[in-house]
């Protein structure tokens, strides 16, 4: 079997690999701790050994592995393949991780790329937008990542911060962000900022049945906003209705400036289910514009936590085609 | 000489044609009357009857003429080249105005383009923009139009509505703009709405001197209100600052999306010259997030009214060299 392709999502916890044939059909997978604290080389050489007795376990010859694709956090400089220093990769500063992988992978070629842009690359070639060629795509974790396809191709900026699309401004004078903006839709849309604006809601002594989750746990998540919204809490109503506002804000305005035909949602936030799709897509008909009718479809993400090892390897397989 | 290029900008009032060697140099160029009344058959006659007249004023042989670009106005199915129905054009109801065109020109490829794309497409090949590979563009006149080039290539959506930069919405709960949707940066910063937001104050009492234009002249113009604020009247410089921070505003969002290594104002309004340019970076440096130095560039473009002409020659020339 020739043409095999390896994709590697690095976190900060754990390393999820996939081992995938020339289809990107999965041949097997598997899962490592990280062992971030132990510092880079030995991330890179458990990364490697790992790879080694995966494509071992699925009867493939290492030498028929074409290239391994690499999804990251940031910040990094991806396409001078130096990972900066991430924030749950405390250890790692600087590190050129492609290159020292590619050697401990006897000059296999890594493709490094953003954990969203992978994210968004597999969702597009495999996922829920496998039948478009003009897509954007947000993860809601603790963060908003973006990804955008434009003609079938990944869009890259100047240097590596393009699809920063978390920190879009929709309330200028709103809350700050992490970033130091003020009303990025992370602000507001994001499961940590969800969870956390229902957070300080209740402190604030709002009347709310999340008040005994504090209580209780000591802490108010995303899951228990949406768990409260379905019980017909009011707070939570008013939280989830302000997330899936920014977030149709936001879809509008992605709408207009690149023209996608499906606007797609990922991350643990999309576990809430219609009841998110179904609001933003009330607030996103509310708020465009009249001129027109759109027929931009929003939908959720179909390829769950494999996104990236799926979309590692498929960009592993579309730089090959390229060279 | 082969490969002759004329570039097309029809307007509501006049056309324009500018007749180009291979390297996009101006050979000549010529301006007649739209006579859009006259409807669809007799504005093109007109414009292949100039086309021929300056090729011959040009010294070229009508056979060494390889293609021309049509920057026209929308609503336009662009990709089908259908021109809708332009709201300065009131005649043309789905006009297959390039193919039209084509015939009338023996034949010749015509490339048919969104006017704001071609200026873009113009500024980025040869005026502003030359040297970079990502650029964001807007035109501020009476509504505001855009542009994104990256990686080299005029950005296309899934249809013919991508670049709608104007209808960016940067105040959810703002002001009602003509497309329907609340707070689009155009219903701050478009020429016609700063002179429209002084006229409001002006008319609601604000303390102006202004207020002698609008008694005088019947009317408040944009340029009326930037020489007001030369002259140091306080509504100029709160409804200047206005349409500044909006323009800063879209240039954060931009950022964030295309990640553009510079960012071109065109239009009437950039006359008003460096007070606004100025005003402009001084609120993008005040709002962008702190968490990494930019570099973008924030500049006016440099091709003036010549930019339609000169990005549809271009926009000819480079569709040849894709056939």
């Amino acid at each position: 079997m020739s043409k095999v392709h390896i994709g590697i999502d690095l976190g900060g916890t754990n390393i999820k690999i996939g081992c995938f044939d020339s289809e990107i059909e999965l041949l097997g997978q598997t899962s490592v701790e990280t062992g971030a604290e132990m510092g880079p080389e030995v991330v890179i050489e458990r990364m490697a050994e790992t790879i080694s007795k995966l494509v071992d376990d699925c009867d493939v010859a290492f030498s028929d592995v074409s290239a391994a694709g690499l999804a990251c956090p940031g910040p990094a400089k991806y396409k001078e393949g130096i990972l900066e220093r991430p924030t749950n990769l405390p250890k790692f500063k600087n590190v050129p991780i492609p290159d020292m992988l590619s050697k401990r992978l006897g000059g296999k070629p890594v493709v490094f790329e953003n954990d969203a842009n992978v994210a968004c690359w597999g969702e597009f070639a495999y996922g829920a937008g496998k039948d478009v060629d003009d897509m954007v795509f947000f993860t809601l974790g603790t963060g908003i990542g973006g990804g955008i396809i434009s003609r079938g191709k990944l869009l890259e900026g100047c240097g590596d911060n393009a699809n920063e699309l978390g920190h879009i401004i929709i309330y200028p004078d709103g809350r700050l962000c992490n970033c130091g903006q003020h009303g990025c839709v992370e602000a507001y849309a994001s499961a940590m900022w969800t969870a956390k604006r229902a957070l300080e809601a209740v402190e604030a002594g709002e009347e709310s049945s999340l008040k005994e989750v504090l209580e209780k746990n000591g802490e108010i998540t995303c899951k228990d906003v949406y768990k409260h919204l379905t019980q017909g809490d009011k707070l939570a109503k008013r939280i989830t209705d302000g997330t899936a506002k920014a977030l149709a804000l936001v879809c509008i305005n992605m709408l207009h400036v690149t023209e996608p035909k499906r606007i797609v949602f990922a991350g643990g936030m999309i576990a809430a289910g219609e009841v998110l799709l179904n609001r933003i897509k009330e607030y996103f008909d509310e708020h465009i514009w009249k001129i027109k009718k759109e027929t931009v479809e929003i939908c959720f993400a179909t390829l769950g936590e494999d996104a990236g090892i799926i979309g590692a390897a498929a960009l592993a397989k579309q730089q090959e085609n390229k060279r």
